[in-house]
C-alpha cells in the first residue's frame, strides 16, 4: 500500500497542504515525459489555480502562462460559461455510449458544427480522447478506405523528421522528433518512413553534407518536394496509405515550412493516391487566427484534419478526425459486413462535446480569431526585438504560435553544448520571474492564451528578455559565453 | 461545408429539435463500431438525459440502463457531488500540463489514492485518457522496463482469443475478439500472439477437434496453462515482454476463467520473467464488489493494473496504469538520458482526476462495494431463473458483470444462424419495453449501475424475460424455432 491518502475530493485549496501534495506527486504520479534523475532530485512545481492568462502555484506565486497550458488553453482560464456548459451536461447526462446506433445531443451538434467550420467536403467526424488517438484513428481510416477500394497493399505511412503526432505505439512511431525516441522504447517496424524536416533556418544541417548552406527558401522547398517524391517512388505508391503533416510543426520547433511546400506536397500525394492528413492539433481553433489553418492560412484542402487541444481549450479531453465525404463514401459502400471496428468508450463524450460547443460559441462571440489576427503580428514583432540579444538566433512562428531559438554563434548558428541546457536555463529564470515558457532543447516555446491583451504581450516579452539576459549573465560567469 | 449548425452550446433540452439532432448525427457523426449499412438505413437513438439508473431518449421515453452506459456508470447518473467536483475544478484550474516537472493537486491526490487502493507495491500511476491508451502505455512501460534491464529482445506480447484491450493500432491488435478484426483494417505484424479463450461453456469449441467435450473445469484449466507454457516456449521467454489478461473477459463475452487459472498463468509468467498486466478497465471500481478484482476476487498480485470506466463512473474520460515499485525502480535507475518519452496532453487532467476522487469518495461513503457484494448474488440468482427459457443456454458472470448466452439447442449449445441476429433481436425487444441490454453476437450483456435496488433488479430481469419471450414468439412465427 502507498502513503495514506485523503479520502475526500478536494473541495477547496484551503484544505491542501502543499508539502503533502508535493510528496504524493513525487511518490506516486509518473508524469508524461518524466526525466527520472531530475524528477527524483527536484520533484514538481504544483499549480493550484488559474485565471485569465495567469496560473498560480500552491505558494500563491503568479505566472503569466506563456504556453497556454500546453498550446491549448486558447480562451484562457476560469471562463464560467464553459464551466457552466460542462456542469449542465454532466448533470443532465454525463455519459452514454455512442457505439453503433445510439447517440447524444452534444456529440451530434458538435459533429455538425465541425463540419460547418472545416473546409470543403470534410464533413464526417470521428471523436477520440485527444490528438494521439485521433492520429491513430486517422491511420485506421486510411487503411479501411484503401482496403474497401481493393487497395489492401496501401498501408505504409510517410511522416517527417521533427514531426510530433502523438504517443500511442503507432503515433509515437509516426513522430519523427529524435528526442522523443527513447532508446529504451520500441517502435513500429516496417511501416513508417520519414522525410526531412522543413526547417529552413537549419537547412545547412537538414541537407546532407551541408549543401543547404546559402540555399534560397525556394531551392530548399524544391529539395524537400523532390525528396518526398523520391521517397514515394522508393516505397512504391501502391504501398503507401497516408502522409502526415502539421501545417506548422509544434513540438518539433515551431517550424513554418517554405512557401508553397504544403500545396506541392499535397498535389504530390494526390497524384499517387495517397491520403493527406493535416495534423492541426496545435494550429486549429485560433492559434493562427482561424478555426483551421489548412485552407485559411496555407491554401490546402487535406483529406483529413486531426484536431484536439484548442477544440475544448483544454477544459476537457477531446480529439477529432474530420474527414471527407469521398473517404466516407468508399468506407461505407454497401456491404453487410461493413463494420468499422474502431473507437473508444469516450468517443463523443457528451460532457467533452458540450465543452467544445461552448468553447466555439465563445470564440465566435468574442471574435478571438480576429483578435489573434490583430494581436499576433504585434506579438511576432515584439518577440522579434529579442533578436538584438547576442544568443537569440531566430524568432519564428506565426501569430500565437512562436518560438525563440538560442544559439552560441549567430553566424554559424551553432548551439551551446548540450550540458548548458540553454532552453531549460532560460525557462528556469523566466519561472523565477513569473513567466512560463516551455523549453525544448535550444528553444523556448511561446503559445499563450489567445485572449492576451497588448499589455500582457508586453509583459511576456519583457520577462522573456529578462530571463534570457539573466541566463547570459550566468553563462558569462561560468565561462560558457564571452559575448 | 456541412449543414447549418447551431452556433450556441446546448443550454437545455427544451431548445433541441429531435429530428434536427437525429439528422446531424446521421450526416456528420461517425460512431465507434459503425455498421454502415444499418446506420445509413436507421440512424441513431438519441439519448437526452439520465437520472439514477434510467436514461431518457429525446421523445421522453424511459429506459432502465442495464449496461451502465458501457460497463461504466457505476454510481448512476446525475450525482450532484461528482458534478460539483468537476465544476469546482474546471473553474479553479481546468488544465495545466503535468509534463516533466509541473503537476496539479487532483492528479497528485488521485495517484496517491489509487496507490492506497491497489494491491501490494502497485504504487506508481501513469494517467491516460481511457482504457485503450492505458493498455497501449502498459506495453511501453514493459518495453522500457525490460530494455533498462538490458533485455531489449523482450518485446513480444501474449494475449488471448476473445480478449478486448482497446482500439489503438496496438491495442486493437492485442485484442483477440474475432468480430473486432475487420478484414479492412490492418494490425501489428509479428508482435502479438494469442492463446485460447478460457470459455469453459464453449470448451468443446475452444479445444481442437472437439476434445474439450465432457472435460471437467479442472482439465480445461490444465489445458489452458499447458497451452500458455507451450506458447511461451515457442516464442521464447527471452523475446516476451508481457502477458495481458482481463480478470473476467468483458466484450469477449463475460468469461470467468476456471478456478486457479489466473494464479497459475501469473506464476508461469513470472517464472519466465514476463510482466503480467491485469486489464481491469471493466472489473475495477466495484463491478465485482471490490475496488480491484485482481487480488480481492482472484487472489493475484499482477505487475500492472490497467483501469478506466468506473474510475470516474464515465463522468469524465480517464484511464490509468498502476504499476509496481519494482518496475519503477528498474525504469528510473540513474541515467542522465533516462527520459520516458511517453504521455498525453490530457494525462492527469485536473478535472478528470477531480471527478475520480469524488467518485471514489462517494463509493466509500455509500459502501457501494458492500452493496454489490450483497445485491450481486441476488442479480445472479434472478438472472439464473432465465435458464428456464428454452433458448437461454448459459447465464454467467459475477455480481454486476453478467451475460445471458442464447442458443438454438441447449444440448449441443449450437447457436442460431447468424442472420437471426439473436442478441440484437432480444435487445430490440427490450429497448421497446424500456430496458437497455447490450447485444454481442448471441449474447446479451448486463452491467447496470452498482446502485441498483432490489426492485430495480426485479424490473431488469422481468423486462429481459419479456424481451426473450417476445423474441421466441417471433422466431416461432418465422419458423426459426420450434421449441
Amino acid at each position: 500500500m502507498g502513503s495514506p491518502a485523503n479520502h475526500l475530493a478536494i473541495a477547496s485549496l484551503d484544505q491542501v497542504d502543499p508539502k503533502d501534495i508535493w510528496q504524493k506527486d513525487k511518490d506516486h504520479f509518473v508524469h508524461p515525459w518524466t526525466h527520472f534523475d531530475s524528477f527524483k532530485k527536484d520533484g514538481s512545481l504544483v499549480m493550484g489555480r488559474a485565471e485569465g492568462a495567469y496560473v498560480y502555484d500552491l505558494s500563491g506565486k503568479r505566472y503569466l502562462d506563456g504556453i497556454g497550458g500546453l498550446w491549448c488553453v486558447n480562451i484562457g482560464y476560469g471562463r464560467r460559461e464553459i464551466v457552466d456548459a460542462i456542469s449542465a451536461q454532466a448533470l443532465r447526462m454525463a455519459f452514454f455510449n455512442p457505439f453503433v446506433d445510439t447517440t447524444n445531443v452534444p456529440a451530434a451538434e458538435l459533429a455538425a458544427k465541425l463540419a460547418s467550420l472545416a473546409p470543403a467536403d470534410l464533413n464526417k467526424v470521428f471523436f477520440t480522447c485527444g490528438g494521439s488517438t485521433a492520429n491513430d484513428t486517422a491511420v485506421r481510416i486510411a487503411h479501411y478506405y484503401h482496403a474497401r477500394r481493393g487497395k489492401k497493399s496501401k498501408k505504409q505511412i510517410i511522416s517527417r523528421v521533427d514531426a510530433y503526432h502523438g504517443s500511442t505505439y503507432l503515433t509515437g512511431s509516426i513522430t519523427g522528433r529524435p528526442a522523443d525516441r527513447s532508446p529504451y522504447l520500441h517502435f513500429v517496424e516496417g511501416l513508417v518512413h520519414h522525410v526531412s524536416s522543413p526547417n529552413f533556418y537549419r537547412a545547412h544541417e537538414v541537407l546532407p553534407n551541408g549543401i543547404g548552406k546559402g540555399m534560397s527558401e525556394q531551392q530548399f522547398c524544391d529539395y524537400l518536394i523532390d525528396e518526398l517524391e523520391a521517397k514515394i517512388l522508393e516505397v512504391g505508391p501502391d504501398n503507401i496509405a497516408v502522409f502526415f503533416a502539421e501545417p506548422v510543426m509544434g513540438a518539433g520547433g515551431v517550424i513554418v515550412p517554405p512557401k508553397g511546400y504544403h500545396q506541392r506536397s499535397l498535389e504530390l500525394c494526390h497524384r499517387h493516391d495517397i491520403l493527406y492528413v493535416s495534423d492541426e492539433v496545435v494550429t486549429a481553433f485560433g492559434r493562427l487566427g482561424h478555426f483551421f489553418a489548412s485552407q485559411d492560412v496555407f491554401g490546402i484542402v487535406p483529406d483529413m484534419i486531426v484536431t484536439a487541444k484548442g477544440l475544448t481549450s483544454g477544459y476537457q479531453p477531446l480529439g477529432a478526425v474530420i474527414f471527407s465525404e469521398r473517404i466516407y463514401d468508399a468506407m461505407s459502400a454497401a456491404d453487410p459486413d461493413g463494420w468499422f471496428t474502431n473507437g473508444y468508450t469516450y468517443s463523443g463524450h457528451p460532457v467533452a462535446c458540450a465543452a467544445a460547443l461552448a468553447n466555439i460559441a465563445l470564440m465566435e462571440r468574442e471574435d478571438l480569431n480576429g483578435h489573434v489576427r490583430k494581436m499576433g503580428p504585434y506579438l511576432e514583432q515584439q518577440l522579434g526585438t529579442l533578436l538584438e540579444l547576442p544568443i537569440v538566433g531566430n524568432v519564428r512562428g506565426h501569430n500565437f504560435m512562436m518560438c525563440v531559438e538560442n544559439v552560441m554563434d549567430k553566424a554559424t548558428r551553432d548551439h551551446f553544448p548540450e550540458e548548458v541546457n540553454i532552453g531549460k536555463r532560460i525557462s528556469d529564470h523566466c519561472e523565477r520571474l513569473g513567466l512560463i515558457v516551455r523549453p525544448l532543447g535550444a528553444l523556448n516555446i511561446i503559445s499563450p492564451p489567445l485572449t492576451l491583451s497588448k499589455e500582457e504581450v508586453d509583459e511576456l516579452v519583457s520577462l522573456l528578455r529578462q530571463g534570457i539576459e539573466a541566463t547570459m549573465a550566468d553563462l558569462r560567469a561560468e565561462g560558457h559565453y564571452k559575448g
